[in-house]
């Protein structure tokens, strides 16, 4: 095959207000070098998501043990400087939901944005919730996610003002369906405004919360320019 | 058609400890007075659900006034007299759950159990249900009615210690899928223990609920006879 | 039926930043008419969506030429004051969209809000939507609402720079499944930061966007109070 | 990652009348190691289901021969004192089903409850029940696993008194559809008052047998307490 | 539209060993007009499935209260005179069940073969099956018809050792979905060299019962000529 | 609403090579009315498709009776003119196909393409087919009608040489499943180089075919102006 | 586990007439060893199916080569001797289909019915078919195995008299769902009579044969002794 | 089992226009190695796809480094000279997807088609495609090649007037289903006259592509011969 497969899109930052975040599923280690290499070229810090350790390994960065992060199989390259105000906060069902909250905090990182996780509060022992849903009010943004049935997003959509993106997992077996029951449940929540994204997308979260933090801040009173 | 397309299960009673119900849906008019005319014969008074309100007057019963409840489009026909020990609560999370918590409440009195019904607590407004969970230990058996989401059959299994009877209901649309997302929901709620039934399947859930009061007045120390 | 079988959440408004919307689909007239009665004593404006024309007359609201508006299956009673600050756009890719278009602007209408409507701009006349693209920048909030295969999210994504919250229709036929097609076309958008809500929930979509206005009016520098 | 991703729920047994278990797919050696860690701190036993050969003995606990049972992959450390009267029947279908019927004896044991299991009786050679279905008078709950097409629950259903809990399992292949298939099946059985759980979910079957039991014996004539 | 749209295969006997068989849902009355006319230019009796009791009437075929059967849904017009040898068992598990045996047993009258019908011995009262199951000796094909989780087939595939076609039926609601249950339950039967139709579908288990006929008269020792 | 809800977008044929069609369903008379006002005002003829009957009544066109064919559902209005070389053959599998046949045969009469239909040829009767399948040399572009397994088009795609355009259609029950089944069974038909539209969308099989006979005249050796 | 899990069903032959195979996938090694000796004991031949070649070599039985067939994954111990009348055809569609061709082939040998096959004729290269098509009169029953969209049942069914078992094989990708658009399709068949079994069910379609063989020959005119 | 189970149609070029074309998958090396020795007895060309790296090594063709293509598992031996006229246009949405691309420009290649490709250039940065559409305009056919929600394939049918044949891909991850929902996306675009095969059939674009060229060429005003 040529190398006419890949184009970066360097000026979506410009336009959408974030830059390009580079998947790594289903590219082969040769495709994440040339694109890489173009990062470095613009001397612009790059995020590679869904990136297993042995692709990690493959591609041979600079201080490798900081930049790659195996448990959100996340691979953060170059120095971050932006920090855009604001505070998300990402709540998590149960322990096994890790590797979903860590692709969002290190997604928010390189977008330059501060979060804090909030894990294994799921409604099994709804008290672990209630106690410390006083101190939620210091987030912005709400990120929720959760696997099995998802009923988290349904808990805090009743007690929370603040908007709430569910990340449905794929935590879970038998009808959990791969995270599809989860996924439909947080869609057809009785709780009232909760906006949902892919299974598993922490990443995709990030990015939503950001252009609210955005459109928080530079939207509003002034317009955005 | 043949008229040997009936045959009535008249010991099940013996067998399983409560007696058949009529599924009123996709049977005739001719077929339902049939069956009502062996009941009579019978001396046994008979349920039938699922049966619209045009049927149900087709069939010109004594008293339907009373007999029937267009709510759960059930017809309640004869006297019931045996009261077996035990207080059902049956839990709903909204106002359009009704006919299925009737459902489940009119298949109770006719198997000779009392219920409680507590209605429209879903987790949108926690707070109505959070208000109230403590006096839900007089209930010996919980059936808990719920459509879109069904979040409320997860808050219930992590602050109650009895024995949960999930209902899915299709009360929903879009992602809902006719109570499929309801019902999947439930199957994998990250709170322990919770059983589940087919979708609106009210009647079902209180032969369950009557089962356990069996088990537990007459299955347990002495043996059953 | 007993009658207990309704629990408004008055105090909603308190804890997420907007009041209970009445869903009418699956509510019988007597259930709706107990439900205005509570509202009219509180002295407080109701909304009910997804409410046909027929149950729509039967509730016999005064000026109900106004009240109820056919296209979206809305009522609104009563009068509304606040208005909170900011702009939000609902962007639609077809003429059938219009119910859904119709409910979000009603129910943002309901909840104090302004809002523009920008219709049949899909893209398989894309060029509709791109003459006016920079015109979009006036939006703080962008609601997409398209059916059949919902591209329009995806086009929206790669140029806006708002939050983006995504609903599906149930426009269309065979494949469409229902609006399922869309849905799921939605939610993997390769459009970075997509928000989706259920299908034709455009109440949703509407009660989300004004979750991200209370934020960056309330939420931000100052914290929410 | 931070270390804040385990929030165990300690006191749950208190509330809803069994301990946590701890579901071991989708958590790292490392999770599971603090989490033994913090049972051993109160000197509680812990059991953990889901937990393939490989990680159990990367786990390391003390007698791991007995510890560990490979045909229902949990792993139960620590001694179970309490017993709860009753006695529960777990009848499968086939021997295939073996897995699940072990999960389920293993919570017994766990939660201090007696059970018998009553293997490869299924429908297809429906004399091997018939000629010990009178024997199954003996137990207070049964547990009824199977796969393929699960027709071994609405046998049962039609034969016995006692409450019973379907567990579809993800034995069979084609259209069973990876356990889908039995779990509709069950859920939809002619056969009244069947309840069921999620497939494969052999310890959320046990849960809720204990919360029978729990009624059988505290929530009758007395209260629960 | 032109004229034609309608080309029937008269020949087809010839070739599989019966006739066509008129599928009634989806033609217009003017096609079925149409095809009735052919039908009696050839002097051919014809069976019209599918039909419901309105377009019937407008038919105007002589001696319409014999010609339509309006539980079965189908017209038979024309005398039948072959007679197949061989008997053929329709066992159904419910009363609703009854408009599928009707088509059954009509297409095997208008196919000139005998049959006889066992309806409402589901599993949930099994005794009644098991009471007769020697009497079904007799049969030399059986059709075992069955909604809900069609377990009744898997009862008859264990304990019968003829061939058996097994009809879904749409009866039933929720996660009976239409028959797919029941469908997926009959195909994944434990029970051995069951054979499926599709759901609902009498008339080509009437078929295929044919075939089976003509391969035991012609097909065996002389050959098939 | 607004009456801003309508934006055609008549420069379609410049950028693609045909018209605008307007897809009826979903869309209310007044939209309609709305619509064919725009196209009186440009002299412009119209396809409306999925209207029925009642709807088409109520728009009131002139020459009613030849512009609205009720089979196809479709209205045409205006005078065609250009006529585009090369002709379409439409072949469907049966009688209940007619409606899709029509629809794609009236949207190539408003392109201007010519067309002829052979009917009722389905794999059930082969020899139908195969009789007169070298005459289909006289078809540039083939489109292949057909419901319940869709057979018919692998059986063509074995046979033909022309580009073959599947149409599945919404015909047959049960496991047909509103023409998934024929939909899923011509994508993945084992005779090569088949092309599949959306279920019963006759339509856009037609605006296929006249892409490629675009491509055919145009598009060749002298490129496209 | 206890060693009570397994129960085979040896008079089972008596019943139905003929013999338990023993189904292989998710047995353990230890229990299909604990199997075949039970076999031994009752010097009864034995057949596995869903056999891997590395459980195979476990098993160390006698004349390993012969016993164990890796193209169908089945082991077949002990002598065949009685050999039931008449001739089973076994077509495929194409070389991928061979495993499900030859599961069918060595159950319907270790059930001691002839076969053979006709292999790689699908609809794609129909005349493969056609020109052979006459030559299937020698056979009795006809087992038809086809992936993808598996048209051959179809054209089969139009063509041949015969009973038609129709299996459906996971060949194929993408749409092809792992066999259910074959299943799907079969099972929606336009050819008449066609019955239809579990996807890669050469096994039960073997079974279903030997059925119709012992109806043939006993059922008929004599009764079955 | 026997050696009866490949029959090439070495006369489909006669027949449809182009040879067959071997699928890889599935097929063991056996077997693939006798169908390439009939190749090579006929002396003529052969492509085989979905073959992974491991099994083409097995082949041991000569020259294997340039045969076999790793990117799009495809594996092609021999000559091409044959050159049809006409340009397919491939144009993908993202870098994941270079497998399919490559299928088709392969398959185009073997079928002696000269193709160019576009790759990288999906809707998220959507000036990317825009600043090249009109150079397009040299394709005679678009091949469209797009996994996610596919919203290219209705970008491109907005713009192009050439046939468009759209490529679903199962890149992407929880909602994109394995390529399901880019596929019912495509399906169901409200752009105009698209064209769908089956989730990553690339080598069945390239042969429909094929059937477009040789009607463009042949088929047109002189007739096919």
């Amino acid at each position: 095959m040529s190398k006419n497969d890949i184009h970066l899109d360097f000026d979506r930052e410009e336009r959408v207000g974030f830059p390009e975040i580079v998947y790594g599923l289903g590219k082969s280690t040769d495709q994440l070098l040339r694109i890489l290499e173009q990062y470095r070229e613009k001397e612009k810090p790059v995020l590679i998501t869904r990136l297993d350790a042995e692709k990690a390994a493959a591609l041979q960065v600079d201080d490798a043990e900081n930049a790659y992060d195996p448990v959100s199989q996340t691979l953060l390259v170059g120095e971050i400087e932006a920090q855009l105000e604001g505070l998300v906060g990402i709540i998590s069902a149960g322990t096994s939901d890790a590797p979903v909250v860590g692709e969002a905090a290190r997604t928010l990182a390189y977008l330059g944005v501060k979060s804090e996780t909030v894990q294994d509060v799921g409604v099994a022992g709804i008290h672990r919730l209630l106690n410390q849903i006083d101190e939620f009010d210091r987030f912005n943004v709400v990120i929720c996610v959760a696997g099995f049935e998802g009923a988290l997003a349904s808990v805090l959509g009743g007690l929370l003002w603040q908007p709430i993106i569910a990340v449905p997992t794929s935590v879970g077996y038998g009808a959990a369906n791969g995270g599809q029951t989860a996924l439909h449940a947080m869609l057809t929540s009785c709780a009232n405004g909760i906006l949902v994204v892919n299974i598993d997308n922490g990443c995709g979260a990030a990015m939503a919360a950001v252009r609210m933090l955005n459109g928080m801040q530079n939207g509003m009173l002034d317009g955005h320019t």
